[in-house]
């Protein structure tokens, strides 16, 4: 939420909650990490009526979800633009427009339409993330046209003064003071991200460095925003009690209007160099009460892995990691007991290469050493004895199931088509994912696990002060 | 040197010799590391005719250091632009083009100048640093004009076919995969460099990645090429036995013709966010017969330091870890023995944001934990400790007398003239070194010892390969 009125659950990047299937919808959503990418629910066809995909002329790409079972709709505006695109020496522009974006326009000065959706019972929200930015409402059906008529002004008519930009700053700055640097867990994880990426940008926090975000400016903002809000460089997801065809004549008449930039910004993503060493990031701190271990692992995204090799990670993220039946858990939590937590998750849903992230906090008494070393062996373990089929494809089946379940949700529905889409998957990519996850091998996973060899990874040690 | 065919001696920026004195003559010279910034010899205007300054209608700046001793001359053209201003997902473009500056232009052919310098019994060179590419010749006197000749025709009309610059990039690929890939070293080092810069360029190789030198081509290296070899970016150096005006009239008929740009090409350089965690980065690999271990430390450099703080740490490098006299090699390897070498050194001349290298080989039985915790606690020991007038007095004196003997080489002398202006020095800074030197206090290197907080440091572990 750009407000920063009503601080949203920050949704912790490198230590989800055991589930994967989280919305994100907190104001800063590393990469997607709490979604499964491209992961259409198997019977959607069945269910519902099917997906619909139209394109406007100037560009704005336009995708409605059929899904009646309630009288609402979620309508969201996703940017193809995120913290990694933004320009040198200028972290956290991506996020900091986000704010701005509820600043007002002519017509739409600040608050109104905030207040509107709060009179008629809907919710509004926003997020950023390393690959898009994307704002949405969930609302009765019949207040559709009235989201979009806001949506469309604020993509185009957007109002930026230095009497709105200057204090925006200050509430970002502050933003990143209490939620960041006030921290010890953050500010590891964002060490963490810098020490996986030397050179490409996810490397920079979201909410960008502090130095930088206080140079940011108005010229720096509305250059920014004529450049990337535009009907070319957006996606509109509409998922609800909505027919398909009557919501994109609706669209055409708000977002038709719209003239294009005249082409999409280019996203200036180098190509992170293979890793070669062992880092270790560590960051003792007297407000630190539990101990953490975290390592990171540099993967192949859904759009950079070579085929099967995404969904290959994405399995053995589930088994090695994915809740209380997982490895992870299993062997150090409860058969071994030198864990209170611990767990994986592979966050594929990125335009580049991304990161697969193990986690695990001791017990007292079990240092974060012994339990890199013991993780580190379960995994080489594995890479010689593989997984059982049954264990494969109880993981398969229970990821799929997961992934249907959460469709439950209109808003987590609407998210994996908006982040699988901005991130360059197709919905012939979201329509087909369950049936390539059932079609992962065993031998396919055990592949995947030369990507977690410890020789290569960025561990993370998270820890209470050091006796004087 | 370019060519590739004679490798010169390759400088290790890590792991500097001992002394900080040696000229960077090697074709990668990583920062100015091998130069004491600013220093001119305290006696520089007793013992010779002054050092004369002028520049050029096209924004060409001029340097005559006049040294008579010999009848030979240095002729150096320095540009404004090193690795660090690589454009992004092209590093290695800055040391490429070094390479293909050696290819020949419409009246000089390759090889016609190399031979014709050789005949005449002088030597010729080049390198590419973070910040700056240099190109030289020491030859006699009389052969001044022959070399300006030659270095203003490649400023202007260097030939770039793609049967010249495909073959050239396999020539730079093949030096990588020598110097770099098949040496755990300096494999270490480049992640060194990059985890301690997680946003700055300061972190990416000169030689550049890999996978990006393989994708520069002939349109890379003319853009380029046109953007940054200019007269206004250029500073020309000419040390030796001439009369200043009549070597200035000279370098006006050659250099003058040549058009400027315009401006000078804009430095993109973020702000390295400062350090709040330590970093160690480890490598074992069975080419390892030596266990080394270094930290590197982000420290201001001359250019971005507050007054006096550069000099400080300057002298702190000098007490902490140059030569055989150290604080860290008479603990270390005479009193404790637990090491056969150490020491510290200081990379003070560079544009930004820099690095305050500390460095130790362990006996053997001793491990790298043990060599990081000893050097660690020495640190700060002195933080609290501090140093004896007498020892600080002792290092000044031999830090400025150091200077002074260098100044013999006429090389070195030009090198330190040309590093230091190429990163914002003024000739008044380099005159005035000595001063700074020997005004620098206890309590401002005991101030500087803060950067040395191993709790904010990258470290590097240089292992044999483990046992299996």
């Amino acid at each position: 939420m750009a407000s920063g009125s009503s601080p949203s659950s920050s949704a912790s990047p490198s230590f989800p909650s055991g589930s994967s299937l989280t919305p994100g919808a907190s104001s800063l959503t590393p990469g997607a990490s709490s979604l499964t990418p491209g992961a259409a629910p198997k019977d959607a066809a069945a269910s519902d009526t099917p997906v619909v995909q139209a394109r406007l002329d100037n560009g704005l790409e336009i995708v409605v979800i059929p899904d009646h079972r309630a009288p609402v709709v979620t309508h969201m505006i996703w940017y193809r633009n995120g913290s990694a695109d933004d320009p040198v020496g200028k972290s956290g522009i991506a996020h900091f427009l986000e704010h701005l974006m509820f600043k007002g326009t002519r017509d739409n000065p600040q608050g109104k339409f905030t207040n509107l959706v709060s009179d008629l019972g809907g919710q509004e929200n926003a997020f950023t993330s390393n690959d898009y930015t994307a704002y949405f409402q969930r609302i009765a059906k019949e207040h559709l046209a009235v989201c979009m008529e806001y949506e469309a002004d604020r993509m185009k008519n957007l109002v930026l003064t230095d009497e709105v930009v200057a204090p925006e700053r200050d509430v970002v700055l502050e933003e990143r003071r209490m939620r960041t640097d006030s921290d010890p867990s953050e500010i590891l994880d964002e060490a963490v991200q810098a020490a996986v990426y030397s050179s490409h940008p996810y490397g920079h926090p979201i909410i960008g460095w502090n130095h930088e975000i206080e140079t940011l400016d108005r010229t720096d903002a509305f250059n920014y925003y004529e450049r990337f809000y535009t009907p070319e460089n957006a996606i509109l997801i509409i998922a609800g009690d909505v027919d398909p065809e009557a919501a994109i004549d609706l669209a055409r008449k708000f977002y038709g209007p719209i003239p294009p930039f005249g082409a999409p910004p280019v996203r200036v993503r180098p190509r992170e160099p293979e890793p070669k060493t062992h880092r270790l990031v560590t960051l003792s701190d007297e407000k630190v009460e539990q101990p953490r271990y975290q390592s990171v692992h540099l993967v192949p995204s859904y759009r950079t892995g070579t085929p099967g090799e995404a969904e290959a990670l994405e399995v053995l993220g589930f088994l090695l990691g994915g809740g209380q039946s997982s490895l992870l858990f299993t062997t150090l939590v409860m058969d071994e007991k030198i864990a209170v937590a611990a767990g994986a998750y592979y966050m594929g849903t990125a335009l580049d290469d991304t990161r697969f992230f193990v986690y695990a906090i001791p017990v007292p008494g079990v240092s974060l050493e012994q339990l890199e070393h013991r993780i580190t062996a379960l995994i080489e373990g594995l890479t010689t004895e593989g997984f059982s089929e049954a264990a494969l494809t109880r993981a398969k089946t229970r990821l799929v199931a997961e992934a249907i379940y959460a469709r439950d949700s209109q808003t987590t529905l609407a998210n994996w088509y908006g982040a699988s889409l901005a991130t360059g998957m197709t919905l012939a990519d979201i329509a087909a994912w369950p049936d390539r996850i059932e079609a992962v091998t065993a031998a396919q996973v055990v592949d995947a696990l030369r990507y977690l060899d410890n020789r290569k990874a960025v561990a993370g040690y998270l820890l209470p002060a050091e006796a004087a």
